[in-house]
């Protein structure tokens, strides 16, 4: 698909759900080494016809396969008519000392933001990476409407998503997470990665928390961004809910801004990705409804 | 859901769309080691409710868990009421000289048949733990009934699917493939497993040959073993297609036999998990029109 003259190198591809799975690689200028992603496409993409495509967030550990392997998403793409694409989770290959060392920092786990502090600033800048050159590229050289695009993740990917959607209004025209990481100046996984990577300075923290982006917003006096309301889904047996998630303080953070928010409590379901293909299908007809009207 | 005094050792159990995923290991008699499998119930199995189940043997380099990771199947289990089962792809904890050596023989490539060569003999009993001791297993430890077995499998599993209905009439009431091994007397694959599990002697590798039997069978004027059809599907750009799977003979030994059979073959499709989670419903489909007839 993509032109003779494509930054984007294809690495592999498979027919898929009766649309296709392809995984990428192009040298990053934004974060100064080769990345990676992975794009289903539905066969009603193409030529002339440029479809919305949902941008999925994985979580720590995760690369840019996991959630096309995993969460069986690709049928409910072809039925809406929507494109997937998922990003690979952090740099890879800076080899930076320690960049490997924890499983909640470093490689794997880049948090959506882009790095101020040394030696993670050269490379950690995956907030510009996906809202700047990421877009641009589909865009560019895939059958993909960016003017129609939708955003997701799970876990570390549901921070992502939901801190990325309101420091760039207007870029995303859905917002839905799985588990997500809900307030990260409040819990372990978020004071760890933005301790290292934003230093010590809790008002720069507090611009990528979604809490406090959708108080801020609110307090600004500017509109509801998701007038149609956000989808959260989240297991009750999450080993991770107690100390990392927190989406209560959403709820309140969106109640108090009138921000319509549905957080679905899910008995028994944990954290993985047995949970996430289990209310998958619901996330993409969610985007979908707003992406294809 | 295993009584105390079971055998089975609970792994590790998920909520998964609507039922539950579990993973058990079990000292197993047959093999002579621990063995492990998955199975998921969806949520109308219970006490006072045995639901029919269908047996998913894996292919080469797999694990109980691949299955249920990869193809998705569980939200098509839970809408038609059965339970799905999947074993482990051989003995492992052997430690024989060699057994991890090569991907397509030894540790994750049983052949899903009763070895008869040293040094595999004691312990690469695939067939008999499947066919007696976890059959026996599942109908005494959890809410499946054993009089409604259905079997299927990817690959190396398809061989053991098709060949373990016909060598054991009546024990699985239906059956279906995905890109199986259909003549494994004549490819390299079957070549070096029989050669490695049974010796020389190629009357032998004949009883563990799907297409021969079944000519076998016919020739024997036995009635035809699944009147309901046998549902295969095969991708055209698979890459084994050519040299070890032999999708056409299967469909000569069945037209010559009377036996039904539809071959669906998918442009486009290659051999991984994205071609199975992509007709996994179909197959889920296909044996509780049976199972639950």
């Amino acid at each position: 698909m993509p032109s003779a003259t494509s930054k984007l190198e294809l690495l592999s591809q498979y027919a898929c759900a009766g649309g296709t799975q392809s995984f990428y690689a192009h040298p990053s200028e934004t974060i100064g080494l080769p990345m990676r992603f992975g794009v289903f496409l539905p066969p009603t993409a193409g030529p002339g016809n440029a479809v919305p495509a949902i941008l999925y967030l994985a979580g720590l550990t995760c690369n840019e396969e996991t959630f096309f392997i995993k969460a069986g998403a690709q049928q409910f793409a072809v039925r809406h008519g929507v494109a997937l694409v998922s990003p690979d989770t952090s740099p890879r290959g800076a080899n930076l000392p320690g960049e490997a060392t924890d499983w909640d920092f470093g490689v794997g786990a880049g948090f959506y933001l882009n790095a101020i502090r040394e030696p993670w600033v050269k490379h950690w800048q995956m907030e510009s990476y996906l809202t700047h050159e990421l877009t641009s590229l589909l865009g560019e050289n895939l059958p993909i409407d960016t003017s129609r695009l939708g955003i997701m993740g799970h876990s570390m990917g549901g921070h992502g998503a939901l801190t990325l959607a309101y420091r760039h209004p207007g870029l995303f025209k859905s917002l839905s997470a799985l588990a997500p990481i809900c307030a990260p100046t409040m819990c372990p996984w978020g004071e760890k990665a933005f301790t290292g990577y934003l230093g010590d300075d809790r008002d720069l923290w507090a611009e990528h928390d979604a809490c406090q982006l959708i108080l801020q917003r609110h307090h600004r006096g500017e509109d509801v961004l998701y007038p149609q309301g956000i989808l959260v889904d989240q297991g009750c047996k999450d080993q991770f809910l107690e100390v990392q998630l927190h989406p209560e303080k959403l709820e309140q953070a969106c109640d108090l801004s009138h921000q319509p928010i549905q957080v679905r409590r899910h008995q028994n379901y944990d954290h993985g990705y047995y949970f996430v293909q289990s209310f998958i299908s619901d996330h993409v007809a969610f985007h979908a409804q707003t992406l294809r009207a």
